[in-house]
């Protein structure tokens, strides 16, 4: 049983999916701050309480940029999993991920959730279905899992494409037995510091969703709590990176010695971001140049007495010593590798923050000028 | 002659090229806003006063992330050509464009120089040899005139990465023989409505520059002289956006009925940026949705009432109107075009902007992970 209490299963049929998990708890969610949000996002919003019967999800079509229709079709949705499980409206969380711009065809979607729920499982393998039908260019479905004191995480997401700060085409779930105080500062701060992290391509997308459930059947001591999801939530959010549309490494940015956090968090971005040195990261190259650069217009307060350090599984080197450049050979082999850390240190201050990128590909750019409107 | 009183000439040898200009006049001068500049930014910034007598270019290594060495190299090089004009060094002008964090050979690029200066000529073909001296991985040599009322305006660039909002690893030379009152302020106002609005990577480099160098010998209308100058800024920062590292098209994106100018920038800025906008483009896809959700994360004040409209040589299609989308097919005949126009109107008051861009291409991640370190 992955939890006690959670049934879910999931299908896809040609560009169609249908995911649903029916579980009992309290929900907390955190959605895309695009200004545009898709009819889901914005039924959510208006719509869901805080405690939760089922979640439906369908992959293929974002139900984004669909106006007023766009968010009754949403309903209909809910309506359909709210009379099926005999709970209110008010408990059924919905998502999507696909296409922007064309209605549900919700026929075929309610048509495909009838025959999920006739297959719901409790075990992994009913996981896995929800998380293989809810993939849209995603490489591979994504699960974290963590075990501790009787409680249980289980995380799931979908994202690969249009991932940027502040989430993007990212869909995460995460199930839990867990009972703390303060439970939703916890999970907003794990959000704020994973997902909320991730630059893969610098699009923000309409649709991105997280949410999270507890059944709150064991009472757990928060701090362990706390650490054990934001590890589930990086988890997850390396994985996405990791898959990010034609990635081929995760980068890790690291900041420190900013004037402050904030800057900091803008250096990271602005490195993260930089196409020239994602495209450095994919060539084996330890273009300290694209790094400085991105630093320099980062907007945080900088100069040229930076020290930059390269690490992987393979060792770590320094490569620039508060503005002296030492050693770079070295760099290429511990860059051949497809996790790479890139610390920073500013020299500035106490200011520290993290981002999560990838490289950047030419598949990346055939798979993007491919995908259908 | 080029201009009456300008002579120059540019050789390139393996990956070290230089230019010189020799000429007498007054100088404006517009820098980078990356905070971490190159040597001789820091050394015009310093040393450079009002009048010039000449201009010396290096390409092949950007003196930038030098310390103070690099600025001393930068004075030797501007010490020598003061000396060979038998002028003062603060009416010598330098630039430089290449690798970033090594020190220039100061040798090397002095030894070309005293070649370069045994063929200084007045014609069009020691302007192009200028233009190609300076080059990196430009394509071509960047070339606009205009002539009229007894003025004319020579302008030469280059620059094709690492170009962003606020110019990046450009370099731009303007040679006029126009007097107006206010050229300072008509020279920065063609630079922010030219160059500042040009996105190719969103990278902005270390060592941007653009110079204007006027002998002053015919006065003209101000009216007529401030539109001819756009218009060759406009050129050139069309054919550096065409130059776009592997790119294949121009697009220009044209805000109107933005709240404000300013909300308008911004959604020009967010859709040229765009990644998933940029390979649609190249994929002459009328992804509507990516352009949506890039005015949706802009930062502006939008909704989803937004019409959108697409155009090239071949005609012009709307696609989108106040939130209802129209005709998709036809866009797609429209885009197979090296230029297109993408106009949004946002239907929230009457701000304007525009920015320049271009697609982004699997050649543009081939070129960038393998240009060296």
């Amino acid at each position: 049983m992955v939890i006690k209490g959670l049934k879910c299963y999931g299908i896809k049929r040609g560009k169609t999916g249908v995911g649903i998990a029916v579980i009992k708890g309290r929900i907390f969610a955190a959605y895309t701050r695009n200004k545009i949000k898709a009819a889901p996002v914005l039924f959510n919003q208006q719509n869901l309480g805080e405690e939760v019967c089922g979640i439906i999800v369908n992959s293929g079509n974002a139900n984004a940029y669909t106006g007023s229709k766009g968010i009754e079709n949403a309903r209909k949705i809910a309506e359909f999993l709210a009379k099926k499980l005999g709970c209110g409206i008010d408990k059924i969380a919905v998502a999507s991920t696909g296409v922007i711009g064309r209605q549900l065809n919700v026929e075929e979607i309610i048509s495909l959730a009838e025959e999920v729920l006739k297959n719901l499982g409790e075990d992994m393998d009913s996981l896995k279905a929800f998380a293989e039908s809810i993939m849209t260019t995603d490489r591979f479905p994504k699960f974290s899992i963590r075990d501790f004191n009787g409680v249980r995480i289980v995380g799931v997401a979908k994202g690969a494409g249009m991932i940027s700060p502040n989430m993007a085409t990212m869909l995460a779930f995460i199930f839990t037995n867990a009972k703390i105080e303060g439970m939703r500062e916890v999970f907003k701060e794990a959000v704020d510091l994973s997902f909320n992290r991730l630059i893969v391509d610098g699009d923000t997308s309409t649709n991105d969703t997280v949410f999270l459930v507890t059944t709150e059947e064991k009472e757990v001591e928060k701090e362990i709590f706390r650490e054990k999801l934001l590890e589930v939530f990086l988890e997850l959010a390396e994985m996405i990176a990791k898959d990010g549309e034609g990635a081929t490494k995760v980068m890790w940015i690291d900041i420190r010695g900013a004037k402050n956090d904030e800057d900091a968090m803008k250096v990271a971005r602005a490195v993260a971001s930089s196409l020239l040195v994602k495209t450095a990261i994919f060539g084996n190259d330890p273009n300290f140049g694209r790094i400085i650069a991105a630093i320099g217009y980062s907007s945080a307060q900088v100069d040229e007495e930076i020290s930059l350090e390269i690490e992987s599984e393979k060792g770590s080197v320094k490569i620039v010593d508060k503005g002296e450049i030492l050693e770079i050979e070295k760099a290429r082999e511990i860059m051949n590798s497809d996790r790479i850390i890139i610390r920073i240190d500013l020299h500035k201050g106490n200011g520290k923050a993290y981002a999560i990128g990838c490289d950047l590909t030419p598949d990346y750019v055939e798979l993007n000028s491919k995908y259908t409107t």
